[in-house]
C-alpha cells in the first residue's frame, strides 16, 4: 500500500505540472462538463424530451466526440459531423427506399451490397492525403450514418423521422460545442501556431546569441548545464512540425478572431517554420564545435571576433523577426541587424581567403573552417527567413 | 464540364496511384465492407435481432469506428472500447442508483454534478502524455458511455438490460472488427515499423554510397535529378520520427506474429530510427558540399580517395545492418566493413594531421574540411547505430 501511495503522490504532482504547464487544459475540461450538462437538459425538461425521445442520447455523444481542445478542431469536427449526418443520412434513405422496390427476400441483400460499396468507397477515399487531413472524420461519419440508415431501416417504420430527429439532436450537440468553444476562454488554434513560430525563431535566436557570448568569454563551468537546455531546446524546434501542420489544418475551420482575420495566411506560417528547422540544423551542428583554444595566435583572436560578430548579429535578427511576428508589425526593426550581419559574413569570408593557415595542420583548421562555413549557411538561412516574414506581413497586411 | 471531367479524371489517377503504391489500401477498404456486412447479419436474421432490438446499431457503430488500417490500431480500439464501455457503464449505473436515492427534484441537479465531475476528470486525463498515446479513445468511450447510462437513466425503465445489450453489441462489433482484421490479409504495425526502420537505414546507405561514386567520378549531367531525389529521400527519413513513434504504439497492442513474438523490443526501433535520423542530418549536410575540382594536386586525390572509402564503406555497413534486420539475424555481416571503415576514418585523420595545406587560404580548404569532419562524425555514428542494432537481436534473440 505505501507503494501505491508514493505512486498516486506521483501522478498527482505530474497532474499539477501538466495544470502549471497550461492551465487552459483545466479550463477545457470544465468546459467539457459545462456543455455536457447543457445538452443534458433535454433530457431532464419534459418538453424538451418529448420532441425527440430516445434520440436525445445523440446529442450528448456529439458533445463527447466533437469537443476538442481548440475552436479550429471542434469547428472542423462538429461541421463534419452536421454534414456528413445530412449527407449520410439522405443517401442511407435512398439506399433503403432503392433495395425496397426489389421486394422481402432480395432487400438485405442489395441493402448488403450497398453497404459495401460505400464503405469500401469512403474508407479508400479516407487514405487521400488532403481528405485525410481535414475531412477524416467527416468521412467516418459519413459511412456510420449510411449504414445505419439504411441497414435499421430494414426494422424500422418511420425511418424519415427516425433521421430528422437524429440529425437535430446531432446538430444541438453540435452547437452546444461550438458556442462553449468559441464563448468561454476559446483556445484558438491560429493564435497557437503564430505563438509556436514566433517562439521558435526567439528560441533559435538565443541559441546563437548565446553561441556569440561562449566565444567571447568561455565559461566551461556551466557549459553542461547549458548543454542539456541547448539539446533539448533545439530538438524541441526540430520536432515541432507535425504541431505546425496539425494547428495549421485546424486554424484554417476558425473564424477572425483577435488580430486575426478570416482566412489569415496560415500557410505561410509553416514555411517560416520549415526555414526555422533548416536553421536549426545548421545550429545544431554549430554547437558539436568546440574552438580550439590551444593558440592565442592574433588570427585565432580575430577569427573568433568575426565568429562572435556573424553569430550575435544573426541572432539578434532572428529575435526582432519574432518580435516582429508577435506584434505583427513590419520586420523592419531586424533590418540593421541584417545588414550588420552580411557585412560580418563578408568580414569572415574576407578574412578566411587571406592566407590564414602557416603551418599548421588541417584537423587543427577543421573546427574553426566547420564553424566558419555553417556560420555562413545559417546567414542564408536568416535571409530567407527574414524574406519570409516580410512576405507573411505583406500577405497578412 | 469539361474542366469537371478533367477534374474527375485527375482524381481517378490520383487513386490509381495511390492504389498501385500500396494495395494493402484497397484491400483494407474491402475488409471494411466484409466486416460491416458480417454484423449487419444481426440485422437481417430475425432470432438473432430479437435477442438486441434497437440495440444492434451499436455493434454496426463499433465496426466503423474501431476497424482500423493495422491489426494494433484495431486491436487497442477495440480492448479500449470494451473495457471503457465495461468500466464507464457500471460507474453510470451506479451514478445512477445514487442519485435516484436523492428522490426526483434533486435527481438531475446530482447526476449532473456527477457528470461534470467525470466528464472533467477523464477530459483532464486525456492531456496525460502516457493516456494519450494508448489510451486516448478508453477515455472517451469512457466518458461517453458513463455520460449516457447515467443520464438516460433518467428517463428509461430497465437500465440495466439497457447496459447489458450495448455492452453485448458493442463486444460483438470489436470481436467482428477484430477476427477480420487478423485472417484476412493482415496488416501488422510492427512489421511496417520492423520495415520502415530497416528501409531507411539502407536509404541512407545507398546515399553515401552514391557520394563515394560522385567524389570518383563526378557525373555532373544527372546531378540535378540525382539532387531531387536525393532531397525527397533525406526529407523521408528525417521526416518519419512520427510515423515511427505511432507505429511503435500501435505494434505494442498486437499478438506475436510471424517472424514477431509478442513483446518483440519494439522500441529498440526506435532508436535505432533516431540514430538514423541524426546520421541523415549529417548526410544532409554532406550534400550541400561540392568538393573543389580546381586544383588537381596530389594531396587532393589522395584526400579524395580518403573520402571515398570511408563514405564507401560506411555506407556498406549501414546497408549490411539494414539487411541484418530485415533478415532478423546477427549483423556479423557488417562487421568487416565497420572495421574498414574506421580504418578508412583513422587513415583521413592522420592525413589530415600532416601538413596539408599549402600556400592556399582557408576559404578554398573550408568544403574539404566541412566534408572531412561531416564523415567523421558519420562514422561515429555508423558505430552507434551498429551497437543498437546488436542492441536489438540480442534483445529478440
Amino acid at each position: 500500500t505505501k507503494k501505491f501511495l508514493s505512486e498516486m503522490v506521483e501522478i498527482a504532482e505530474h497532474a499539477k505540472k501538466i495544470a502549471r504547464d497550461d492551465p487552459r487544459k483545466v479550463i477545457h475540461s470544465l468546459k467539457v462538463g459545462l456543455a455536457l450538462n447543457l445538452v443534458s437538459l433535454l433530457y431532464y425538461i419534459q418538453p424538451l424530451y418529448r420532441n425527440f425521445g430516445e434520440n436525445t442520447m445523440w446529442a450528448v455523444m456529439t458533445v463527447v466526440v466533437v469537443f476538442e481542445f481548440t475552436v479550429g478542431a471542434t469547428i472542423g469536427k462538429g461541421l463534419n459531423r452536421g454534414l456528413a449526418t445530412l449527407v449520410g443520412g439522405a443517401l442511407g434513405l435512398g439506399a433503403y427506399h432503392l433495395s425496397s422496390i426489389a421486394g422481402k427476400p432480395g432487400e438485405p441483400i442489395l441493402i448488403g451490397i450497398l453497404v459495401f460499396l460505400q464503405a469500401g468507397a469512403s474508407t479508400f477515399i479516407r487514405f487521400f492525403p488532403r481528405v485525410k487531413a481535414r475531412y477524416d472524420y467527416g468521412m467516418l461519419i459519413f459511412t456510420l450514418t449510411f449504414c445505419l440508415v439504411s441497414v435499421s431501416g430494414f426494422r424500422s417504420d418511420d425511418l424519415f423521422e427516425l433521421a430528422r430527429e437524429r440529425l437535430c439532436t446531432i446538430l444541438i450537440g453540435a452547437s452546444a460545442c461550438v458556442i462553449v468553444s468559441i464563448f468561454v476562454r476559446p483556445v484558438w488554434a491560429g493564435e497557437d501556431l503564430h505563438k509556436l513560430v514566433a517562439l521558435n525563431l526567439e528560441r533559435l535566436g538565443n541559441f546563437l546569441e548565446g553561441f556569440a557570448g561562449e566565444i567571447s568569454n568561455s565559461t566551461e563551468a556551466k557549459e553542461f548545464e547549458n548543454d542539456v537546455q541547448f539539446r533539448v531546446g533545439v530538438n524541441g524546434i526540430l520536432d515541432s512540425k507535425n504541431r505546425e501542420d496539425i494547428l495549421a489544418n485546424l486554424a484554417r475551420w476558425e473564424p477572425g478572431h483577435g488580430q486575426f482575420m478570416y482566412r489569415h495566411p496560415w500557410k505561410q506560417y509553416l514555411k517560416i517554420g520549415n526555414l526555422t528547422r533548416q536553421c536549426a540544423r545548421r545550429v545544431e551542428s554549430l554547437n558539436s564545435y568546440l574552438i580550439p583554444k590551444t593558440q592565442a595566435s592574433e588570427n585565432n583572436d580575430m577569427i573568433q571576433v568575426a565568429f562572435s560578430n556573424v553569430s550575435s548579429e544573426s541572432g539578434k535578427a532572428l529575435k526582432e523577426l519574432a518580435l516582429a511576428i508577435k506584434t505583427m508589425i513590419l520586420p523592419s526593426s531586424a533590418n540593421p541587424h541584417i545588414t550588420n550581419m552580411k557585412i560580418a559574413s563578408g568580414n569572415l569570408k574576407s578574412f578566411l581567403k587571406s592566407d590564414f593557415c602557416e603551418d599548421t595542420n588541417l584537423l587543427e583548421i577543421m573546427p574553426v573552417a566547420a564553424i566558419a562555413s555553417l556560420l555562413i549557411e545559417i546567414v542564408i538561412c536568416v535571409e530567407n527567413i527574414a524574406d519570409a516574414v516580410n512576405e507573411l506581413a505583406s500577405l497578412a497586411n
